[in-house]
């Protein structure tokens, strides 16, 4: 199966903050972040695999900053490493400042995808080369989270999770 | 500082699923469901710690069980344990079948929500006492949960998490 | 056929209201909370007759109290009384103080939902039993109820509509 | 005070049934219909009060006939009476066939807003005069209506809802 | 083929201006204004072709007045004039002064729609009789803005559009 | 003042379409992409300006291609030209090919936006320079839209739309 860089399923969805779509302190509802975010990730998901895919797991998402009404919002989602038939997908998202035009992180996700075919089997996805130095390094970390999350369900023994116990045992 | 039970906190949205929800699957949209826990979760948050409420992050959500259009759907969320300022908050999401009126379980998620006060500086809270047999499964499962989100941000040395690494060390 | 139980149907809807649900007064929108009601009591009355129900009429929407912004509603949907195919719902609106946590009664609303087959033809609904005061209440009320509308649609002579009579002659 | 005709507040909202408004039936969702009702209905209150206005309750409504996917809906809304400070508004809706331009009543429902000023405080509204012979008969029911949900609410003696207790004693 | 009169199409879509619609400076969204105006032109075009209609362009918009939020809002749409298969709808929309009652143009739009029958091919349409001056001016000047979108677009020899030409030179 | 390059100010909006924002035909609804663009396009302003904006018109939109439900959708703004206080935005709109990830265009749309103050008076804004070929032919028509819109506004003489009237004669 061939591969692919995670640059080729960058997904850029930027847009505004408007006030349908806040909470009653003023700032960007955490659920519709969620969902834009979900959006730009199962296309970037769709982007790596040319497949169906469906929303796995959502494995990690911090709320940093409150993003403010009128803000210009946005959501970079990147494949960080594929397993079998499920790609863990990486997500930044950031604010603009409208007078210096500077960018700050508002927040990180990761939720995860599994590519399927029309009856809803699993499929295989091409694996990912990662090239920049932090491509590298959420590529290496998606295998420790990927073990926790089998650990946490019961379906590998912790003792055979190799890189993540590697962590706790020096 | 006063305790209380997770059951006080307990909130239940049961809603339907319309078409205007759905992905193009014509099941219930990942974006949609993350905003209804969302919703839940924060809503169980206030109750525990009667104070405006913030979400810190999404720790995991499960995607197990797609909900197609037309479904009840029950989302129920209670406080699992509570931390000096911040609130894990446990939700279960049901289907129910209309004939039978079976319920089965879709969707299992875990948010975190830290209270503040008027000024946005966080508060301490109440702390929880587990009644049921899972309320005190999740009660601990929470500690390791914390611990590990510590470990993975750099804010707490593994060799220091002593519930997670006992995990990992037998 | 069988008979059931008020409780048995009961649909709790608990959710905030964000600004994108408001009024330009600031509170939530008539229109919305009209939705959300016809949405807890389908499913109660999907509850109670375990098929698929339109619905039939909106009876009664008292709006007594504002809802603001930020609100946490709480919407209960119960059987009152059925009638051959079909059921009178009975809907109470609570909000919620934060601090305090009390609930206070906002809004009280009878809707009228039709059990109906596959081919959209009226099927019979178990008959109802109530338990508590309130529930008796509402069940005797409700007999008054289909009566009027009987009347008032031409369908009844006010002459047959006995309790409703007794209402108006001692 | 001045007086005005029913025409003087006629609202007219012709709209289309989009996916993202239906039921799982694919017609219109009961819960979007009141909700466009009370758009129209509130700015024929604002219409013939020139003053803000509140719905106060929703006398009733009749869903007649399902309205399908992709419909021209009009709704009209007009006073049918007013009572010192309250307004009853009286709404039909439309449904109008694409290839012959008939249109078909599909609902009705009946209104009640309250004119208000600045502070909340109810003021006193024009008195309506009905013209054409559905406004006339409208008219007279409106006291009928308001009467009843007097009784209803135990703030008038049946004996004293003078033409009301007509209806039942001839 | 028959020929209609422009006020045969006239179509009015009257609402209010909620928070969930406004941009950050508290004025409807121009998106959602947008929205509106293709909603009601493409039951105009329906209404004068009674076939199913596509929206081909959007040929003018002009904001000249923001509509705050609160606002009556009226669409009012109305065909201009007919090519073949294609139709040009105008759109006025105004903004009402609860007060006084007064209106105010808030906008003008020109959108173009098609008349396809079932299987997508173009059909042909009534042509237009214009009535009033209005509608006469609207008319001519739709010929000139049909031939400038034909130049515009490379399908018809500036020399040959014979009306909008006699613009340039005297 | 300083100037600018077109590539500056671009916008990417990428994003699905859900059933809940389609129209009858399964299609993306007209007026939901309308606004996608609004949304984009008023960034790419504010990126070309660092001020407030307005849209002041929409100049031109072509419905070539319907866009299924499902679709990925990327709307690509980038300013062509700027006058004085006002920005001429030009928005491209592309669908995606799941299986072999072509993109092909789908619309065209021209927007054009105000730059203002805090108290809404026009301000000037950066001249643009162009530098792909695509964007110098777009900066050169730019100059000729914004004549026929002058002439069509009764604000420019003909015979003073030079660029324009080469057009026609030749």
């Amino acid at each position: 199966m061939q591969t692919k860089f995670p640059s080729e399923s960058l997904t850029i969805l930027t847009d505004l903050v408007l006030p349908g779509e806040t909470n009653p302190l003023n700032n960007l509802f955490g659920g519709e972040l969620l969902a834009r975010m979900d959006r730009a990730a199962s296309i970037a998901a769709r982007r790596h695999s040319r497949r169906i895919v469906v929303t796995a797991s959502v494995n990690h998402v911090a709320f940093n900053r409150a993003v403010p009404l009128g803000s210009v919002v946005t959501v970079e989602a990147k494949i960080s490493r594929s397993f079998k038939s499920s790609m863990e997908i990486y997500i930044d998202v950031w604010i603009e400042d409208r007078e210096s035009g500077n960018k700050t992180k508002a927040n990180e996700a990761i939720y995860t995808f599994v590519a399927v075919d029309e009856t809803g089997r699993p499929v295989e996805v091409p694996q990912v080369i990662p090239q920049t130095d932090e491509e590298k390094i959420r590529f290496d970390a998606a295998l420790r989270r990927k073990q926790l999350s089998l650990v946490l369900a019961g379906k590998l023994k912790p003792s055979e999770a190799t890189e993540l116990k590697a962590l706790f045992i020096q």
